[in-house]
């Protein structure tokens, strides 16, 4: 609900603000608008070797203002991070008009308070951010996908965890839950396991040798842990093909009834089994349909719900799940939003992770740059206190 | 001059808050107390084959409370990032007595404004941080250690910028100017080369034939850029010997004289050239010894004034020369500090790097949380204005 301005208002669009200012490669950084869209910056950066790691899902329309207000992630947060880690400088402009610029054109500073990162990640509800400076990385030219098929949710919970820990970093280590590989299925070609869960992972490197040789050691984690078929990719085409069933989720699911929420938690690595098997019991209490996928390389899992919404009922009970599957992240020691932000709709859960001092420092800030509550009020939880 | 109590008031010293409370492999994570050593955790993880990378030359006896406050940085800054990168959480005691809990266990999360990454580099301005979750790294299992000479200047920052931008990235690129080697030469049998510039280069990865690929990339660089003398290190203790005299340049260079201070400026890469030689201008006009070295890879230099304090004419010109410095930083799109801080000594030149919005929304944040101004009073600029 950021961009939704509930109590009316102005929806500030920065579309045509699309302009990328700056590629300096030989400073390691991108300057960009705030309309630019990821796609259009990837393009820009290609045949430079270079790109912005985050790679969001919604990469091909999400804009790097919007990458910016939400702090995005995305498939290659686990070993690259998220966009926070890569802003170094801003241009804002604040509420009473003031434009400010933060940070600086250095891959590293320490002068002053970060206020870079303190706008990344803050809805925009503190100031409209115009201008991006982010530092870019050189591309690897060498990986290696590969899947596993788990007949059980403990023992893919326990994979990913223990890959986490297994000494190598895999660039990207997502799962896709039975619901999620059933749909994809029934939409495609592409003939997925019909398990409890499937892992894909690809590795990364500069020379095959190096990342074949971080697959093998992923592959004895999977195997360790009742893998029941493995599957290295062989050719281009056929990792293409893994990532095609990976991305082509949110969309098939959708397909399967009137609405769709796509959640957004994110829990510590060693209890992603217990959240897990958490899911599937919430999704059986409420009778409603939860599919399991996810960025499970850095603890954030995305719960799509697919719902009849136009029966009042099932509405009360999505609700009812919504709420409980908070809870259970928060129970977990995980956190409302890995990637996609607080907004509306988690506001009225703030309390279940923050205390009061932390909200408390949270509104002061708030109201220190925008005393009026001009931007995005009622977002965020910011308003009560 | 974080610590110094320069309006009399009470320095804390937590170094008996030395405590490992938790090393959870599985999350990929490590909760510290303040006062624990930076290499006292190193050797808690190393057994597990972790890391904490951001690797200070303090590391012997900084602590890890003083490593947040200053955002600290080392070595290994290019590839891996500073503290800041590292910081998922922390406990902090406000001014007025009230204990925030900021961030998660979780490696991602977007769950209200980043009040951690606020925290750290504060320089004890905010809160006084108790405890610090930190993320932490799988070790890389093999490395490659290399070195070059450069008669030349220009062309050592050229060789920087561009090795930046040949695709790969280093673990480690620094530099040696030629005082500092000459200092190094006369206190070690290690018999660098005289030159203008050495860079020393470290790549990483987890097979010998990835670290060699990406080091024969970056050799290629610097012999297209005049380096009159390349060594690839062919034995660890070949490797350590590289490393030994970079780690020796601070205190060979503090025997020359009486008194040194180090300074920390940070560049943009492709600015490094310009850096180098309008330091060594500098030098030449204020007649006092500045020797250079620092972590080239990602733009920050340690230029190490060396001179006689008890001379009030060279005193005077070494603070000339110190103001010239920041202002040939902040000319060339630079930074006061890369990893040291502001503190006492550059809160002077902070207009020189931040507009008057900047400074007065932090100088706002300041106020918002230590009303009272107790903590580290007049400490980065923080009480004018």
């Amino acid at each position: 609900g950021m961009s939704v301005p509930i109590n009316g208002g102005i929806a500030l669009d920065l579309n045509h603000m699309n302009k990328i200012v700056n590629i300096s490669i030989e400073d390691r950084l991108a300057v960009v608008q705030a309309g630019v869209v990821y796609d259009d910056l990837a393009r820009a950066l290609d045949p430079h070797g270079f790109f912005f790691p985050p790679d969001p899902a919604s990469s091909q329309v999400c804009t790097l203002g919007g990458n910016v207000a939400t702090n995005a992630g995305g498939v290659k947060g686990a070993k690259y991070g998220t966009t926070r880690d890569y802003v170094l400088g801003l241009l804002v402009v604040l509420p009473d008009g003031r434009i400010m610029k933060t940070g600086s054109q250095c891959i590293k500073s320490v002068s002053g308070y970060d206020l870079t990162k303190l706008f990344v990640g803050s809805e925009g509800t503190l100031g409209v951010v115009t201008e991006i400076t982010l530092k870019i990385n050189p591309k690897t030219t060498a990986s290696t996908t590969a899947m596993a098929a788990f007949d059980d949710l403990g023992d893919a919970g326990r994979a990913v965890s223990e890959t986490m820990h297994s000494g190598v970093l895999p660039a990207v280590l997502e799962i896709l839950g039975r619901e999620a590989l059933m749909a994809i299925n029934r939409n495609t070609d592409l003939n997925l396991p019909e398990v409890d869960a499937m892992l894909l992972v690809e590795t990364d490197g500069y020379t095959q040798e190096e990342t074949d040789y971080q697959v093998r050691k992923v592959l004895e984690v999977f195997k360790r842990n009742n893998a029941r078929e493995i599957k290295q990719a062989k050719t281009k085409k056929e990792a293409e093909g893994l990532w095609e069933a990976r991305k082509s989720a949110y969309a098939v699911l959708a397909r399967l009834n009137t609405h769709q929420v796509l959640e957004d938690v994110t829990v510590p690595m060693s209890r992603i089994a217990e959240a897990l098997i958490g899911i599937k019991k919430i999704s059986e209490k409420f009778n409603i349909m939860i599919a399991t996928y996810g960025h499970a390389g850095d603890g954030n899992l995305h719960p799509q719900f697919v719902y009849d919404g136009y029966d009042p009922d099932v509405v009360e009970r999505k609700k009812a799940a919504g709420a409980a599957l908070f809870k259970l992240a928060i129970d977990l020691g995980g956190t409302l939003t890995g990637e996609h932000g607080i907004g509306l709709q988690k506001a009225a859960f703030m309390g279940l992770e923050h205390s009061e001092v932390a909200m408390d420092v949270m509104r002061g800030i708030k109201r220190l740059l925008d005393p009026n509550n001009i931007l995005n009020p009622g977002k965020m939880a910011l308003d009560e206190g």
